[in-house]
């Protein structure tokens, strides 16, 4: 074995193995398709869905991965990613699904650094993930009509330990954004379309827009109104996630699944 | 308009809006379907499909997303995301698509600062997403049988101007890695499950592994490999990216597309 | 407008317009999401989701497409296709779907007059389809291992008033055919491979054998049966159904559906 | 094994084994993916991909399914099924696809007898699936506004020997149908929503329609178009085949695929 070519590489540890307080832990059962998702203090108790409560002091200082016993079955303590974190926020309205939150960030450039505007928080479960993309040095500035909604996203943001790299806002429709110059523009609200000359005057010169919507009504609508304006490359996709019962002798596609969330328009913005 | 919650936000410039020596271009024509991946140098020529080349001179000190006239038609100097590196790269073997690759990395868990094994390094196309991902202060270790095509994996990560996180290494099959300590494992080898040992010692407790496969048999070998070592949360999954044409009264899925990939295995470390 | 070609058509009246004693009768409703699948006997009360029952009496003589009043809401007195008739089949076990019965028929050319082994009769939806596709000269031969199975396919054959097309046979698992000659064969068994020798035996040459199997093992395994019994054109595809919400200004896919049935195989017997 | 239930079968022997004058052969070689669709004349020469051409003559009195030796490898003697016609059909237009036509026609309840009208001639693709469909006894009246386009479609259907069953009609735009009473109607024109009126007066009551139209826009205009008019069950889906590569080991879905081509709107007119 040898090493053809390498840069130095400056912090070789990647994340902390351990459970330190305040770390959010996914405690998850082999036998029940249940899990929960646990911020670690001490002196909390965690309630399962069958016998009595664990106790989180015992797990700070343990490594992730770890064997938890409780009265029926065993448990695992996991790190939960930002698939667990989405798929697991506190919800009052729909949810951005991983598949479409992934792709996005990865095709409009969004990265360590990046400089993003979300507009429409919903339950923050895109923000937690632009967020993490962002971090440690990027930021993403969320905005909503509603005041209630953001509430519900801070706290997912906060858990998720991410509030850091996040400015939430409240504002009303087709308002100027007192911030500009980002990389990026997402936009999960029902009329994306009628942002669309103020989404403009907030993009930097070759910044990416993208707009998650169910109809294609919307899509239509939204892909006309950025080439109207001007917008680059504009295009639409959709991503369909197909589990596979992957066992021996026995492999075969999920019977039913989840066949629709969003489609994706993409588009940039000309210099 | 109102701020609800803020952190103090440290660095809200993003990306650099100019285009540097040194930096990658997309150069975009909207009329005809081709772009070209250009490394701006001083004295530089570049040649295009129609036309007198384009002096690379002109564009540094302008904005992405700038217009330059050429003999025939206009293009545009975008600033390539990692989409676009991945599908432009310089390829001796098949690539990971990018709705893959940004799926397997919101889902397993890498993020900046992740420590990450990858076992076949191929193109190098996921080993640049991995890479940019981990970003800043993280690594990617990547490993080959073959000592020639981490070469053209290097060129296409060193254009990407990300070889600052990534490790290059040659080792034979189901060798031990010496380095070890690793949050996330990817395997894009065509017989991961002789690796599954080894990548158990590599990896910290609680640790995601993820492997690529195109066939059924693969997948399912994987799969079932990953249980008898004791990895929790086995599953499999396949995503289909369908784009759309939305345009204005004749929306449409388009009707030929890239229909099959990859299989993707996902499992994780009992500690 | 003028007649360009024309053959002189024999029976331009196509089906009976008007409901008979012994029809079968779809009572459908439009508020609610309930269908009853009736056969129209003289005093025949029929029991509603709501309010006092119908009497069928009333039916007869009444075109289908005709409305009904009932306590709350009105129903439709539609005549059932196969399609409904698949769906509504009595069941014991798994049933086929319209979408692979369709399609394998059109594909393996089953048509008015052919002659049809089915092995594995299940509940009989399948068979319904092939009986009514080779009437009203053609025959279907359905064996079943099960004795007990085939008595519930009966019922729903006879109810959908197909059985003068069709033969039920009990017969061991790799048991000959006394039967022979057959145009096509359908196998909807769990080891379909087993029987590939007494199939082959059993078609005309140029005859073609369609296997249904949910698994990837299963269908590999089949296709290589046939090849090895030098089965001709071996192939394998596999069928989605996706309802679309087609509504004013909101169409999109439906948001969850039935994604996996079966896998099928396909061969013709070289002569 | 024994006979369980059973109507006396009137006619046992299917469809005839042997080619004779007039009949069409689908000429299948192993090798090379090419296939000749021939009609079998005395004294007509097959020219085919390599070597001298073949007489058909020596076909006549053979059994579908036999081998010819040409120069080189070996060519099949096949019966061409509704799916090689359609897929073979002389096109002047796009055609249906066997698995919308095929998926249409179950769903829609056509069958042996049934009275078709069929709106949009095309290239007769549909038509050909529609003709046998009812064949024997039943009637396809196949309506278009062009007068060149039927003859192509004439041919195909002449050359599939069914031809006694359609009568090819001209017409313009939403002129009403001389006749009337049909069963099902189907509907391959651009601007389906326009004939809406004349369809429901050509149907019978509880007879079906359906139409096939290729983007979003035109299905969500026929849908509500069809809900105004009073049409019942209103319903619209896409169907996708997904051919599958079954080979041992390395069973996998194809690479690309045809990924659209109609959704199928689909409607009952209340009595």
């Amino acid at each position: 074995m040898e090493t053809i070519e390498s840069a130095e590489i400056k912090t070789p540890a990647g994340l902390n193995p351990c459970i330190q307080e305040g770390d959010l832990v996914l405690l998850w059962f082999e036998r029940k398709e249940v899990s929960y998702m646990v911020e670690v203090q001490r002196g909390k108790r965690v309630s399962v869905h069958v016998g009595k409560p664990l106790l989180a002091d015992d797990w700070i200082g343990r490594e992730f991965g770890s064997k938890v016993a409780c009265d029926h079955g065993e448990g695992y303590l996991l790190r939960p990613t930002m698939m667990d974190l989405m798929m697991k926020a506190s919800r009052e309205s729909g949810i951005i699904y991983p598949k479409d939150a992934a792709y996005l960030m990865l095709r409009a450039g969004i990265k360590s650094g990046s400089k993003v505007l979300e507009i429409g928080t919903g339950s923050g479960s895109l923000t937690m993930a632009l967020a993490q993309q962002v971090a440690p040095n990027g930021s993403v500035w969320s905005y909503d009509r509603r005041t209630d909604l953001p509430k519900n996203a801070y706290k997912n943001v906060m858990r998720a330990g991410l509030s850091a790299n996040v400015v939430f806002c409240q504002r009303e429709a087709a308002e100027p954004f007192s911030e500009t110059g980002f990389d990026v523009v997402t936009l999960d609200i029902p009329q994306p379309w009628d942002e669309v000359a103020v989404v403009k005057a907030a993009l930097k010169n070759g910044g990416h827009v993208v707009s998650l919507n169910p109809t294609f009504n919307q899509v239509e609508k939204m892909a006309e109104a950025l080439r109207r304006e001007g917008f680059l490359w504009v295009d639409c996709v959709e991503l369909l996630e197909r589990p596979i019962l992957a066992r021996e002798g026995k492999t075969r596609p999920v019977q039913r699944m989840v066949s629709h969330t969003e489609f994706l328009v993409f588009g940039i913005k000309a210099g």
